[in-house]
Order: structure tokens, then sequence, then C-alpha cells
């Protein structure tokens, strides 16, 4: 699993006016505004050219959702932070994409911050995208960092009615876009879970350095999943703790529900780390132990063949009375002791037990234990 | 110890109706229904077809424990739900296989989930199952994810009415069944200890990629018990704590009585996981010291048969002006020196201590430090 | 990211009187004041030669802003810290440049230590600079360390009523600065993000000990920020509470937002931490894994041609009766001979996936796993 | 410090009755009972062949004390059980020997369960006992776990009337029993103290397999002993915190007293496991070193005489026309070539300060860096 | 930085009788008394023979403070002890000389046990120091393990009249007797972060065995200085909060004052141990990489030398029909051949980048980075 290279965020102005964002002036103030109606009988979507068109479509009785795609421009996310009077830090917070998943209860409405991540299978990608929520009584916006269909599944149920949200309140919204959340995470989990089983094969088959790129980026990912993660429990936390007047008694036990997800999630994120710590330990251990099977070979080759030449190096010498050189037997005996010394140093070794059981080794996978059915 | 490999998931489906398990319409609703019926007088066991059928054999002042096996027939999981009123989200959770252990109270009744490990002494292969609980005040379903026959022994002692189980409510009934997953912890533990106690031969007989094999999987395991025995140390402090109706006063003290053993399996999860990784540190020293071993055999044989070639190799030169090559003596004293020469060569080694005392090592063995009888 | 030597500060004298630091008689009080104040309506900027030039230019319905820069004229801030009539405690801890971040509320006014971290991109250097903050009621008096225009971008705001600061109270200027030392760390941040992206580049092109040393800067810079940013995270956690009475209520919600940015730094420094130690692991793998290479060429080498090298030895050998030297084809036949040894040697090493992939490997970068397109 | 194995537990049966351990039928109900009554004016010890003779033995205004040695005997525990009528549960606990230590307070009676270390000095061997008492009001039962006289010094001080013991009531018993086992883990860190101390000459002197045993002995140990403390602590705060009637107001100096040498000895176990950690850590560097002290030697050697080698076997070959070879000054030219070349090579080895410190640092103590004086 | 070797203590007594230290009853009652009575107005010295004639010099509106140095004569402490009416557990206390740091409020004093560290700049040793202080209203008697002049500095600002303490009650006594031992604490502290800064040179200069005992010695002595200092925080904290009525309202702010010191002191202590683990770590790469540049040397001069030597010994050998030998150019066309091989291999290395970097890399510091100008 690999990350995505940071965003390229704007570098922050020190001792810029707290909690107000640059606003281009003389940007034109553009956006995709859609604007979801609905209550237990009927439902409807539409999209909206200005934000000030709102106060004329709402009604009594029912849920409005608006969804705001791209927060870039900073002029039209202003009007909208006029519309609906929020706090200036919100208007800020809404458009710097790399804050903390945060949660803040103003008299009014909720707010909420939350990051969303993706995972691309053929690029094995992991990236993260901001979504803010505006909780009123009778109304929802969320803003999205970019324009991909990300609530697609939740239109399905409000415009089909299926399951219970047409019946119920904001909160009940705002629980099934949380759900919608950690559902995302959870299915990251699952493919790491995968990615964690195949860790094996990839280490008996692969060369070192991918399984090194391999191990560092899962790790990685994991880091940056868990920044994500931990704070986004703590937002539930708050919510299915009815510390807000925004979240009905009824929607508690969801919002308990997708609280033990979360909890679930990060255990499954530490889990994994341990599990990546000890791939790498043992990986460490079996690169040790490599390098001592190529210093065996090197050092039975030299131990046998060093002496050997020695001793046809003695009887090289030009010396004029080596009396051995003249023997009839001379070579043929020398050669004998030559066997015979050898002979010896391949018995140490086997006693050593640096022979013999490489072929079989070679076949045993580390992680599992299981020696394949030998041919 | 081996993990078995992860069960086959399906993969979630973000944004679904959150709380609401697809159930295929066109399955027939069909399952295995168990129902135990008992009071201090009598005890009764009963196949039902269907789960309606309940309903008429309900009876005052008696335990009804409706057992239910295998969880993938959603039809079925449905309509028992429907019979006793549970809420969708329990509907779910009791079908999804990969929830985390939690408690949830409803008002009418209450939800345990937990994780029961199961341990295959043959293929020495660690599994976990899924069991569900929905406890009312005179009633508790139980919904196993498989077929086994996993309550046997309580059946046994609500039949035979052994204990105290027949005199008390199903309060006790729970405990008991809690106790049940806790005994199979408990029996986990200590296969585990004799496992630890056998790491030294292991350590001292088997080769690298088994060890490290050993090492690894008994980690994973590990890894994977504590993630079922954190929460259910939740869930019985809950339950032992009285915050839910469920669970009467004088139950407490049993309750109280299986926390304590779940600290003690998590405890000794901790200091298992410390003694492998004191064990995997202490086999990696090995390792660079074996490492050690092999490099002083090699530089010893090269550093004493490097100069003496080097020597050979000198009068085997062929310049014709070699006095020594003349002298008669020249050979023998030349064998001289070498000999010399490398019996300084020996010293050094011997002063290094580099010399001499591998047979000896080889036969201590590590991880307790005593030396077996010299034969 | 390179961190500066400490500063030498004075060896603390053990047993001095607590709380009173050292006060140089016969130095001179001098320094320098600026004084900024403004209200809602005006705003102006003046410096002051003397601090009891303060009482006279003090007016009612304005903020008054004191900077002091330089503490080190023990005369000077003496003289300060009577006209505000200062605890003796609090002119310690202007003075001693090693104290811990903290606040400390007197009934009078607030006393606030603070670390500044500052960061020169030229020469990659880390430094911290204290700062010191008393709050009044309607003043507030600022020490610095050095003399760098640290507040310029303040004064701006100020004196151009940029934002809200002009309608707003003290407490609301004790917010803006807080918030402008946060902009200074999270500024650091973007920095390391940067940086610890680039690390890759660092590690596939530079060599051993310039990694490592950048490894080791890179750690201890973040031990250093994070000694400073832990106390600010709990100044700000008591302001944001509402525990002292400087701090009025609408000024909570700046202050709970500079606290979230607070806990993103120290998030973001833990994962740092987290990846520079993943980084190290793996770079140390890439070091053993080096070693493997190396081995594995000398051994090749080695095993190949000490064996050739033995047998040209025999044959060099002045044996009178050696019946091959003889022989008319002995020497070719021999070099047939070392042909095929060699060529066994070459085919064992490629079984054992010693040879051949070399130059890939050198190719891949580790960090990303992405390969390069071969030329 | 060895640990002694595990010892023979049964295997736990899961699903038997909860609370009821098996009582063999047919065993006869012996064991040993002495009895210790005191007050203030006198002290008398009895053995007694049967537990009903306790009731007419019982006097007012005195403190009894009834030991059991050896808790194997089921139907000899189950009949002390119903004497003083405990929970099954207890009789139980005190059976089974791998509790956890625990603290249970019934209406009637206080349950502690203790886990006492034992050192045998001259074995090194370290083991652990299981100590039970039940508390009333004017009794105390004690079950060990075999038959040693672990509470001799305690009948002396009952007896001679040494310090309070006999002026208080039970709960000082209490106290001074656990301020016993307090006393025994006191002497094992003792013990530990020194032993820490020693391991500079360990590692000086011993092989490394030793030394690893050693390592890996002492942090095994430590496991074991922070195992049976920890719990021990809460116990102990659970009485110094007057959580239960049976400890009066005036022993609570007393427990807070023993209290704070359980922490004493908690912070022991960590120093010592952080200082076996470091010292693991330095003896692998160490390892690492002398590798890196033998690969010197081993290529000075080959990198001077493997050159020299080759240029003899140059004037070693047979060329018929090698002007060199005639040359009159042929032989001793080349030898003072070898001799340059060699300088050279030593000169380079010099450069690269692999030469000539060994002996020097063969004598410096790793861990106290202080170098014995030089001979 | 070292420590010095545990002082010998006596082995503990398990079972002696709680609370009462062996008094040996035949030593004679002696010791060194100093007895400080100061108020606003004056002050005085007086060496006391007996304790006794404490009660004689006793006035009101003075504060008394009784200097005790030694605490062996178990006989003198007692009479003490006595004359005060301390417990016996206190009296213990003050004679045992491993106790961890306490606090214990009795209703007529407080007692407060402390370990003081000194640092022996000449030795460079590391030692701890107890001191007991019993405090009642209007005297404070400070027992000190040994006779050094601790107190000096307090002496004279008593009776100089530096500061406030003479206008101050025993409170603030207590508080600067507390901030003299947490004033060596932070000295000392000092000195490591020279020290720490200093490892860069240690490490690059000094050999590895110093480098590792430095390392070794200093994280000791870090773990030795945090058993002093965490429960010294504990006890400052106790008193800062008024826990206890000894202490008035108005020290609060001194014992605040010298609790962030406190925290300061623990801080700093962990940010060493990180950064002395980084440093080992680093080391230990260094190490690694040091062996790989080893391995590069010998892998060089074999890799070119040894096939050099096979060529040379292929045309030392004797056989009659070799053609090479008998043409004329045979010789230089074969140490042609020669170089072009050994340019080959050097080529090789040249592209596997190990050659040629070996001096400019030996200059570069490690923990700096930083490459000093080269000549």
């Amino acid at each position: 699993m690999q990350r995505k290279k940071h965003k390229h965020k704007k570098k922050i102005q020190p001792g810029s006016a707290p909690g107000i964002y640059p606003v281009q002036e003389n940007q034109k103030a553009e956006g995709d505004i859609t604007l979801i109606k609905y209550n237990e009988n009927c439902a409807g979507q539409q999209e909206l050219d200005q934000i000030h068109q709102f106060k004329t479509l709402k009604e009594e009785n029912f849920i409005h959702w608006l969804l705001i795609k791209g927060v870039d421009n900073s002029q039209f996310i202003k009007e909208i932070s006029n519309e609906f009077g929020l706090h200036p830090l919100v208007l800020n917070d809404i458009m710097d994409l790399s804050i903390r998943p945060k949660i803040n209860d103003f008299d009014d409405y909720l707010f909420i911050s939350l990051e969303v991540p993706f995972y691309e299978q053929k690029t094995r990608e992991l990236s993260e995208k901001q979504l803010s929520l505006v909780i009123g009584t009778d109304y929802l916006i969320s803003f999205q960092e970019d324009k991909t269909n990300f609530f697609l599944p939740l239109f399905d149920r409000i415009l089909k009615s299926k399951g219970h949200i047409r019946k119920m309140k904001t909160d009940f919204l705002v629980y099934a876009i949380i759900d919608l959340v950690v559902d995302h995470y959870t299915l990251i989990m699952q493919e790491f879970e995968e990615h964690i089983d195949s860790l094996e094969d990839i280490i008996n088959t692969s060369d070192t350095r991918d399984i090194l790129s391999e191990l560092y980026n899962n790790r990685h990912s994991l880091t940056t999943l868990r920044r994500g993660i931990l704070p986004l429990r703590e937002i539930i936390r708050n919510l299915e703790r009815g510390y807000t007047q925004f979240i009905g008694k009824n929607t508690f036990v969801f919002f308990h529900d997708v609280y033990d997800h979360s909890i679930y999630i990060i255990e499954s994120i530490e889990s994994f780390r341990d599990i990546l710590a000890t791939t790498h330990d043992i990986y460490l251990s079996l690169i040790s132990n490599k390098m001592n099977e190529i210093m065996k070979v090197l050092t039975i080759f030299s131990s046998i063949f060093i002496p050997l030449t020695f001793i046809a190096g003695l009887y090289g010498m030009n010396f004029k009375f080596m009396p051995e050189l003249e023997w009839h037997w001379g070579y043929p005996v020398l050669l004998c002791i030559m066997l015979v010394v050898s002979g010896i140093m391949l018995l140490y070794f086997k006693k050593k037990k640096w022979l013999g059981k490489d072929k079989k080794k070679q076949k045993t996978k580390v992680l599992t234990g299981s020696t394949p059915p030998q041919e």
C-alpha cells in the first residue's frame, strides 16, 4: 500500500489575522451547490446557482442538505458563511485543508471537520480528503475538498427511501455520513488485512529493496490512517454521549455502533503496526542469516583450498636439494595427502553443521513454517 | 502455535443503509434451533423447526435457552430477530462476523457479542469463532458462527443438575457461558506456557527459518488473542459493576471471579510477548555470534596459510641468481621458518582467545545456561 | 534540519536565595521599551526611555502593550518589575532563559512564559527564544530574549486595524500572540513535512554519514520542539478552560482553535518521530543488505579462482615423475577442466540467486518502490 | 538468576461447574493444622488433628491464627471451608495454584491470595509459592502451598512478644504477614542489585552463550516478579485506603509504609529491566565491534600478502623470455619492491587506524570505562 | 558521567518486627547536633551535646532548625525520636538508607525523606545521599546521611538575612531546603546537557569501548536520577496543593515554582534518554557501515589479485607443451592482459561506488553533518 505524496499546501503566514482566511477580493463567487430536501413523504434534488436561493427554497418539516463541492474559491465559501452566519474560525477551518478532524459546538450550529481516506486499488495509492459539516436544526451543509461523488450511496437511500433515513431527523443524516466515512476506513482495513496475509509470499519471493519499500510504505500509511481515525473517534464519542443538543436521544444507539466500529479500526491499526514491526524484525534476522550462509560458503572454500595451494606451492619451489621431488611415488603420495587434508576439513565443517542442508532451507517458507511437498 | 488464515469475509459496501444487513429475499428461512428449558425441579431439551413454536413452549418460572447454530442464513436470523423485537443493529451485529466483542443494553434485552478462541492441537492451529447472546428476563438466545458442540459441558451441568446452575436465574447462565469462553482462553494460555518453556529446545536444535517462523507465529497469535480478550474484559467489568439490570446482585461475585481470570490472561499475554521479544533479541545475538565464529575460522586459516603460500611462491621464482636455492639446508631451514611463522600466528590467536573453546560452547544450552554433563 | 548548539547559560548557584535573581548593582538600567496604545478608534506606537514614563502615558479605555527587548540587563528588568509590582519569582523567570514554558496566575496579573522556535532556512538551523508575558486588565508586557522584530505582523494588524483585534480586549491580544507562536511551530512542521518527503532522495543518493547525520539531527530537533509545544498546549488549555479571570468568555472559541492547532502539531511530531524511526530501521536493513552484496562478490571471486589457482599450483610442482606434464594434450585438457569447474561454480551461484540482478536493484528507489523507466 | 520451570499444573476443564473445584470423594481428609492463640497477656501454639476441634478451643478476647500447610487434599480443604462457611469460589481459589493475587471482600470475612517469591542462593533458582489468607474478626486462616516454615519469624515475635504485635488486633497480623511477603521481594531485589553490579565482570570475562543466557534469565525473572508484585500493590492499596471493614484505622499507617515498599520494588524492577535492556544493546555493539576487529585482521593479512604472492607468482612463470629473471640483482631488487609494497599497505592501514591499539582495548572494561593499571 | 557503586547496605531480615529498626543496646548515643534559631530580628547557631538540651533552649516566636549529621548510631537517633515523639516507622525510615523518597503526614509533624544527588566533577562520579526532614510547627529537624556541609548556603542566608527567609515561617525553610535539593538536580542536568553536546566529539574521536562505556554510564545515571526525582515531584505536588497543614498559603507560590523546576528536570531526563538511545542507534549504524568499508577493501584486493595470481600460476605450470611460454612476446602480452583485467575490475568497483571517497568521509563529523574545511 503506497501513500500519495502530501498535497501541496500553502505555507502559512505567521501572524496573519487569526481566524480570518485571506479572501481574494477579485475572485468571482462560483461553485457547485446541490440541495437535497426530504421528509418522510417526499424527497427531491436540485442544483442551485447562488446560495441566497436557499432561503426561498427552505420549507418547514423538511430536512435540507446542502452539498458544496470544492472549497478553494474563498469568495464563494465566504458567501455561504455569511448566509448562515458562521464564525470566521469556521470559515477558516473549511478552507484550510491541513487541520485536524474536530468538532465545535456553537450555539446555533454544530461544526464537524473530518478526513475521508480513499484507496485507489489500481495504483495502490492512499489519499485523504477533507470533509466539513455544518449542522443546524433543520439543515446540514457538507463541504467537500474535491468534486467526487462521495455521497452517491446516501443520495440513493434518501431518494429511494431505503432504511429509516427518511423517517429520521438531521441527526440521523449526520450519523449516516459519519458511518459512510468510517466504512471507508473499514474497507481500507480489509485491504490491509489481505495485504498483511500476503506479506509471507512477498518476503519469500521478492528482493530486499522491494520488501523494505513495502514495509516502509505500509507503516507510513498506518501512521497516516491513525492520525485521521483517532480524532474521529473522539468526535463520535462526543456525539454519542449527547454533549451537543443537535443529536437526539434516539440516534445515540447508532452513534454507539459507529463508535464501536471506530475502536475496532484503531485496534486493527495497532495490530497491523505490531505485525509489521515483527515482520521487519524477522526479516532482519533472515538477512543476518543469509550473510551467515554466504560466509560459510566462503570459509569452506577458503579453508579447504588455501592449505592445499600452500602445499602445491611448497613443491613448486626451486631448491636444489628437495629429496621428495626425486621420489618416484612423491606425486601420487602428495595427492593422497591432499585428499586426506580436505577430507578432514570437510568432516570438521560437517561437525559444525555448516554443510548439507542448504537446499531444504531454501524451500521452507518463513512466516508460516509449512514446508511445501518436495518434488 | 500457528494462526489460521483469516476467514473470507464479505467486503463491506460503504454507505449501505446503516444497521441493516442485506437480507436475501429468495432465501428460505432454515436453521438449527435447540431449546433448553429448566428450573430447579426439571430440565428438558427440544429441537424446534420454526422459531414461532417458541411462543407456545414458553412457560412461567422456567429459564429458556435458545441455541441457534449458524448465522449465514439471513432470512432465518431475521425471523428470530422479528420474533423477539431485536433492533436492526443487533440483527446486523449477529450476522457480521468481523465485529469487535461488545455489550449493548437495550431496554428489553441485553446484547453481548464475543469471540471464542479454539485451538486444534493436531494442526497447532488457532482459530476464532463469534458467539452472540441476547439476554431477556427469562430467556437467553445464543447465536454460534458454526455448528460445533461448544456448549456440551453446560448442557451436561443443566440436565444433570451439577452445581448451582439449576437454582439460579438467567444471569447465572450468562456467567456460565462467559466463564466457558474465558476457560477457552485459559486453556490456550496453558498451551502457550508449555510452548514458551520449550522454546529453549527449539532454539538449540532447529534451524533458523523454523525458529523465526515459530517466533513470528507466536507473536501473531498473541496479538490476535489480545484483540479478543481486551474487549471481553470490558464486557465482564460492565456486568460485574451492575451497569445493567439483567444481572442480579448475587451473581456479582461470580462475574468478579471471571473478571480476575480475564486480567490474568491479559497479563499472561503481555508477559509472553515480552519473553518472545527477549528471545528474539537473544536469538539475533546468537546469529551475530555465530557469524563471529565463522569469521574467526576463515581469518585463522587465511592468516596462517597466506603468508606461508607467499614464502613458498617466493622460492618458486625462476630468478637465475637466488643464492638460497643453492644452499644444501635451504629447504629444511625454510620449512622450520614456516613452522615458526605459523606458531607465532597461533599464539597470537590464542592470546586473542579465538582458539580452542568451540566444542564446549556448542553444548551449552542458551536459554537455561545449564551445561549438560560432558561425555 | 540542524539544531543550534545550546546557548551558553550561566551555571546555577545551588542554595542561592530562592526566587531572587542576582542583580548586578553597578549596572545601569537601560533597555528598549516600545509602547503600543490602542482602542477601537485609534492606535499609536511610541518609544520610551524610562519605564516610569508609562504611568503618565496610560489612559483609560485603551489597551497598553509594552514591548521589552532584551532581558540581560537585570537592573533594567528589576525596575520594570518594581513599577508593576511583580513577584520576585516572576522577575527571576523573566531573566532565566532555561525555564519550562509556564503559566502562573497572581491576583493582579497573569504571567506566561513561552518558547518561540525560529527556523533559519539558509543555514537550516533551528533555535529557540524565550518570550515572557505579563498580562494585567488593561496592559500587557512582553519580554523578548533578543531584539528581533518578532511582533511585526501584529503591529501591522493593530495599526492598520486588520481583523477584529482593535475591537477586542487584552485577552484577544494574548490570543493573537500565542497564535503567532503556534504559527511558528506550524511553519516548522511544514518544513519538516517537506523534508520527510525528501528523505527518500537523500537515502538513495547520499552517503552513509550524511544520512545518519540527517536522521540524528531531525530526531534531535523533534525532541527539542516537543519540549516546547507540550507545556504550551497545557498553557493554552488553561486559558481556554477559563481557569483565569484575565481571559473573557468571548475569546474562549479562539483559544480553543489554537488549542486544536497545538494538538495537531504534537501529533505531527509523534508521526514524524515514528517515520524517522522506521526510516532508520529500513536504512539499517539496507546497510546489512549491502554487506550481503559485497560478501557475495568476494565469495564468488574467491570460490571460483581459489580452486583454479590450486590446480595451477599443482602442475607448477617440480616432482620428477608427474606423468601428466609429459602428455601432449595435458595443457589444453587442463584448461578445459578449469573451465568446467568454474562453470559449475557459476551454476551453483546462479541457483542460489547470487548472480545477475545487481544492476536492476541499484536503480529501485527504496522508500517508494517505484522503478524509474529503464533506459 | 535462574527461574524454576513452571510447576506442573492440572489442565483446566473448560465448562466445568464454575466455582466448584473437583473434590475427590474417596480421599481422606488429612492435613497439617497449627493453631496460634494470643492476646496481650499470653500466647500459645497447638497442633490440631481435625478442624472441628477449633470450635472448642476458640476463646473470647484472643486472636486465633490457623496455619494450614498443603492445599492438594481437596477433601481436607473442603472441610475447613465448610467449618467457616466459605464461598465455593474461595475454596476454588485456595486450591488453584495459578490464580492472580487478589483480594475479595465477603461480608463475614476477607479473602486475600498472594504469591511469595523464594530465592535459593545455592542453585540460584527463583520460585513462587501461593499463600491464601481468610480474615475474620477474631481469626485468620493462612493456607500455604507447601510445608516450609515460612512464618517462623512471626511465630517468634508472637510467642516472645517482640514489638507491638501482641497488643494489636487481627489487622496487624495481616499487616505483619504482608510485610513478610514484601520483605521477600525486597531481599530478592537486593540480590538483583548486586547481580546487576556484577554484570560488568560477567560481560568482560564470560563467553557469549553464558552472557546471553544470563541476560535472558534475568529478564525472565523480572517479568515473573512483576506479575506477582503488581497485583500485590493493588491489594495493599485497597487495605491502606480502608475499603474493607476488617482493617482498622490505626493500622493504616503500617499499610501505607508497606505500600511505599511495594512501589519501591516495582520501580526497582523497571530500572533493572531498563539496565538489562541497555546492557544487551551494549553487548550487541560489542559483538559487532569484535566482528570488525576480526575482519580487520583478515583484511590486513590478505591485503598485504595477496599482492606479494601475485608478484612471486609472476616470476615463477616459465616464459622463455623474461629478461628480469636474467638480471643479477633481480632477486634482491624484487625483495625490496615487496618490502616497499607491504610498507605502503601498512601505512595505509595505519592511517585508517586499523592498527596497533588492540592490546590496550582488550583491557578496558566496558561497563565502567575504568582502565586497570598497565603492568 | 559515571555512577558510583551502590553503597553497601545491610541485607534486610524478612519478618523482623515491622517498623522497628534493630537498636544496638550497647552503643553509646553520640552524634553531631547543630541548632539554628532565628526570627526576623536575630539568628544564632549553637552546637548541642545532647538532644535533651533542646528543651531548655527552645523559645517562643523563634524558628528552630536542628541539624543531625550521620544516622548510623541507632541509639542516638532513637533518643531524638523519643524526644520528639516520632512514630517507630519514622525512626526506621530515617535510618534505612534504601527507602524511596516519601512524605508522611502525622498529626503532630510532617515527615519527608529525600535523595540528594551529588556530582564530583573530578572523578565524574554521581552519588546519592539521603536527607530526612521532620517538620513541626516551630521546629524542623534535618537528618543527613553523612557529614558534608550541604546546608552551608542556607546558613549563610539565615545568618546574614539574605532574601525573605528570616521573615518567613518553618514552611519557607522547608521550601528553601527542597529548592536546594532541586538545584542540585538542575546543576547535574546542566552538566549532562554539556556532556550530550560533546558526545559528537567523543563518537568521532574515541574508540568503540570508550564510547559504549560512555553511553552505558550515562543511561544508567539517568535511570538513577529519574528514580530520585519522580517521587520528589510527587512530594512537592503534595506540598503545593496544601494537602498538609504545615505549609501555609503564602508559600504555595514558591512550591509551585520548585514544582515547575522538578517537571523541567524530568522532561530533561526523558529528552536525554531519547537522545542517548538515538545516539546508540546511530553509532550501531556507523559500526555496520565501517564493517562495510573494511569488507570493501578486502573484496577489492581479493577480487583484483586472486584472478591475476591464478593467471601467473597458470604459466608457472611445468607442462612440456605450453606454446605460449615459447612466444617471444608472451611475457609482455600477458602483463598487458593482467593490466586490462585489473582495469576492468577497478571500473566495476568504481561503478558500484566502492572506490575513492573514503578520505572525505573520514572527515565528516557524524552528529552535526558539518564538513570541516578541507586542507
